[in-house]
């Protein structure tokens, strides 16, 4: 009997992945996890039923959420994660070798002791780097007490803003987020997408409240087929650098890290939207 | 019951759309043809079971597949449409005063008389432009026919490299399209993903193909949520212009042609490719 992972995309709109085998499935305290593994996207798991992290395309989202911030601040020493259990984000900002502590904040340590297990191919830098402490906690709350100007960077690698991720597109938390930011901090967050209506609306919500916070404030597009309509976004917020002026591909280039997404001319390119998502923006 | 329209991306991933009236059903000499309904995505067709245009997200693949190349060469006086019997790319390019002929080539007539009656939103161009000639014959023999240096821009609207489409990926298609282009000429085409394998393989043999035609051969990207992956690309070939150093927004932006996906900033933004997508593009 053919095996079939259903995510609805809207009520009417569906994505299916048949899958060769249903690796684990369980019910933390946070939220329904199951690992599935299918012959076109390898090992993938889903949070409640949507879609994280597929083997095959992880590095579209892992790519975007960490590289651009490093190519507008080459500088960036102090990293903090919130979110991110799979450990992707954690593995691409390790790669800088300057940077000094990676703080990943998880809610739900099932998700990374799994994807330890399942999916070592985003989780296992999460063993061999020093630099990353794992804090499983609450971000909402890890930032309310964090010291302020702590943090160069703060990556918010989320899940929608329904279920444990709520708080994370929450005034209060992107406020704590500008707090605990140094002077040429930067915030990256999971952006959803502008294409579907009951995603759009979040979007420009989190863009709203960001854009009222930080002095800068600006969207860009990337391509993931497991999410919906396969054009996501994230945000770039800082108080200093803007990410178009400020971009340093020159200084970017001297790490030396090889990215198959990712790369110098598609920096600024990722930051020109399509008029009605730019439209969608200037909106609200 | 709920009536479903399931399209296999890859042999194990499915995109699926919940539909509330399937409006019309046919075998035409070339192939199967469907009209549906659907709530979120509105009228939507389908060509041997494969996802073409819907009412939601046509303006991506129009805009794209058009714009571009008038932004380049804001001359373009003759065009050619080969395929693209919705009548969306007709009804973009008529949007140019300046332009003289459109005249395009699709092999299924009842593409077009189907999408006069059901997607009036793409397809009534045709009937009250004069400028546009339709002939409904095979693209590939047109061509052939076709004099030389006849044409300034020629759109290759086309379905998948299988089935009635299969000749618009040939070398010998493309060297008639070289052969009737003038000295400024230009050639957009359906140029499938990079991201499934099966995709892949056809859009890296188009791309060879044509560079070893064209001096000028250049891919670029766009969203289209109801296609494979989501990522979807135009080839940009052409004798003279190059689509990036030849871009002129300012000619451009004096037509005063208001568009929802294509803008001056997105033009040259959308040839700068994930690496991946490159590096297949290199790999020929």
């Amino acid at each position: 009997m053919k095996k079939t992972y259903t995510e609805n995309w809207t009520k009417d709109v569906k994505f299916s992945l048949d899958y060769t085998d249903h690796l684990h499935s369980e019910m933390s305290d946070f939220q329904q996890i199951d690992f599935y593994k299918s012959e076109t996207m390898g090992v993938f798991f889903t949070l409640d039923g949507l879609m994280m992290v597929s083997e095959k395309d992880e590095f579209h989202y892992h790519d975007m959420i960490t590289h651009v911030s490093l190519a507008v601040n080459p500088n960036i020493k102090k990293v903090l994660i919130i979110g991110g259990g799979d450990g992707g984000t954690a593995r691409e900002v390790s790669r800088y070798k300057h940077i000094e502590t990676i703080d990943m904040v998880e809610i739900d340590e099932r998700v990374v002791r799994l994807c330890q297990t399942y999916l070592p191919q985003t989780a296992s830098t999460l063993d061999t780097d020093e630099r990353i402490h794992l804090f499983f906690q609450d971000g909402l709350k890890f930032v309310e007490q964090a010291k302020d100007k702590s943090y160069d960077l703060i990556l918010v690698d989320s899940t929608d803003p329904i279920g444990p991720g709520e708080g994370l597109f929450s005034k209060e938390f992107y406020s704590d987020c500008f707090r605990v930011l140094t002077d040429e901090g930067i915030l990256i967050n999971q952006h959803e997408t502008a294409f579907f209506e009951n995603y759009k609306k979040e979007m420009k919500r989190a863009h709203s409240k960001i854009k009222g916070l930080f002095p800068i404030s600006k969207v860009y597009q990337f391509n993931q087929a497991i999410y919906p309509s396969g054009s996501w976004l994230f945000g770039f917020a800082s108080k200093k650098y803007d990410p178009i002026f400020d971009h340093k591909p020159e200084l970017w280039e001297q790490f030396n890290i090889k990215t198959k997404y990712y790369n110098s001319n598609l920096h600024k390119a990722s930051f020109c939207l399509p008029s009605f998502i730019q439209e969608a923006l200037e909106d609200e």
